[in-house]
């Protein structure tokens, strides 16, 4: 995979660094596939790490949002760092900016939503023992962090970073300095003091000033990784709010299995043309989403030349990749149903 | 006493409504001595009383402050309403606005004055049983309620209201909807829906978008009394930087007879002169103090009349004042001094 727009962007214009000049790369999936291409500082939080001092992952998520096999990415990546490192995983689950910017209707209704974002992410595989969720409802005390930083960001810092306009209202505006409280929450409350944040390249320009709020407050900046987006299914930007162009962990099989089958296609018009041409495994979603979320190199090589030979057809593919993400998402819902919400709720930050 | 300028600007200007238009008035030294001259809404909070509905005052400081005789009028207010009608008196302690406005300069200072300035308000003569502070680094649940209301107003508004310059921290920005959560409070967790808030008319202009905040989320908006401030001992305006302008709750008596000996006086330059041609109680500091806060208007007519006819001295009023204002302030300190730190603890809403 090439760098992404969104990586050269970062790269050219806002001092990230490319992945590919770190001296070693942890060997995990999503550094092997570039789905991690660039980041900040993320040298001096894996050395760290590797030295045994204190490090967690901080990675925030939107009470509106709905799990989808576009997370995959970041989770697994936090999961290898809590796995291999045995560090905490912090999750800040914004009910506020859910509420403030109008994405939920109501804050109760927030509140419900990150209750059960944290039980998925707890189904998903995180560790109880340490995965600490912070939900702003519930552990207001995030409130006295938020008020120390907001003192060290002016309104038009706010305004050039966020392009919010003057009559957008005030909890939107005071938004990043709850965000940067999550951020530095693992050093403020924990004093540890590498911390890791994975976000999507668009989430840059926000973390770009929680990081220098961190540095005028005395904090010590968090390393950042850039973990990309994957395409949607049907070839359009993947978005929550079209079904059409993710697959949720909530899908059930038989909407995985149509979602898919009408998943953009890199086979030619018909099966005659396909078996003489091939296909295109580099703009099937299909192929681009067994390489880059669930198979080893090898397992994907055997795939992509028998389809670039026409020897395995459109269908072939999909039905494969139908397969895996069924397979995934089913144990996926398994353990969800079989969950205690005691476990959860044993995550969830209190005052 | 004359209505004051402020008085007359927000009767004049900004709609409120002049006390002496009520049809009956709370026979208390305040309404009578027209420090209290102006309100909104005040007719439709004394009625609800009147008639035994549920009520509360709701009256703030901020944590930088340190009480005087200034704040006696209002105290006092609060506590013929807490006595007579048996209501219970909220008291927000603006820690964070103090911090972010730079009055404080760290989040813990403000925390500690918001401590003492509970216990002087309980030494004051709040009852402890019916008395209760939120102090917003303790009680951060505030933020839940800020957040709700900081959906119903916006930048554009806050910058009008507060003239906030685009270089000030957002936390400054969002104190707005905090002060709204304060005044709400009531509203929203005790289910009372009469709620009166004493305030400088200097803040009428935070508290009427505070009103609309209210209405605009669904909630009656509480009613305003505008009470009065004091002169300056020394004649200058009052404020507690300039500690020759106010008599704290916390000098000595030593330091009570000098501040008082400087006051700003009405009388002649000579004593041969004071005798023959009197003095003017109406400019004289010590008589409007008597008068205003602690003479009954019988005891103060024999004042003003031997004063006037230069048969009492300067000197002599002076005297008079020093003597009420020490014994005022020895017995507040006796009983702050004999406080439990227990019974004030009690009062700060927890979490």
């Amino acid at each position: 995979m090439e760098l992404s727009q969104e990586n050269q962007d970062l790269i050219k214009k806002f001092g990230a660094t490319p992945i590919s000049k770190l001296s070693e790369t942890p060997n995990f999936y999503t550094f092997n596939n570039k789905l991690i291409a660039s980041h900040r500082d993320f040298d001096k939080f894996f050395s760290a790490l590797k030295k045994h001092e204190k490090g967690a992952i901080l990675s925030g998520l939107n009470a509106s949002g709905t799990l989808h096999l576009g997370h995959k990415a970041v989770f697994d990546t936090n999961l290898f760092f809590q796995k291999k490192y045995k560090i905490p995983v912090f999750i800040p689950i914004s009910d506020d900016e859910s509420y403030v910017a109008g994405k939920v209707k109501t804050q109760e209704q927030a509140l419900e939503n990150s209750k059960r974002l944290a039980k998925e992410l707890i189904a998903y595989g995180f560790d109880p023992k340490n995965t600490f969720f912070i939900i702003d409802q519930i552990y207001t005390n995030i409130y006295n962090l938020a008020i120390k930083l907001s003192k060290k960001v002016n309104y038009s810092e706010i305004k050039a970073t966020y392009g919010y306009k003057p009559d957008e209202n005030i909890g939107l505006h005071f938004y990043p300095a709850v965000q940067s409280a999550h951020i530095l929450f693992p050093q403020e409350k924990h004093k540890i003091p590498n911390v890791l944040v994975p976000i999507g390249p668009d989430e840059d320009a926000h973390i770009r000033i929680s990081r220098d709020i961190a540095s005028r407050a005395g904090y010590k900046k968090p390393a950042i990784l850039h973990v990309n987006f994957l395409p949607g299914i049907n070839g359009e930007k993947m978005s929550t709010s079209k079904p059409n162009t993710a697959i949720f962990l909530s899908d059930d099989e038989k909407t995985i299995r149509k979602k898919i089958s009408k998943a953009f296609s890199g086979g030619q018009k018909t099966i005659e043309e396909h078996k003489k041409l091939g296909g295109n495994p580099d703009v099937d979603i299909s192929c681009i989403y067994l390489k880059l979320l669930f198979l080893t190199p090898e397992e994907y090589k055997d795939i992509e030349t028998k389809y670039k030979k026409g020897n395995l057809s459109s269908g072939d593919v999909k039905k494969i990749f139908a397969d895996k993400a069924v397979e995934f998402i089913k144990n996926f819902q398994k353990r969800l149903k079989n969950l205690d919400n005691k476990v959860v709720e044993k995550c969830i930050l209190k005052n």
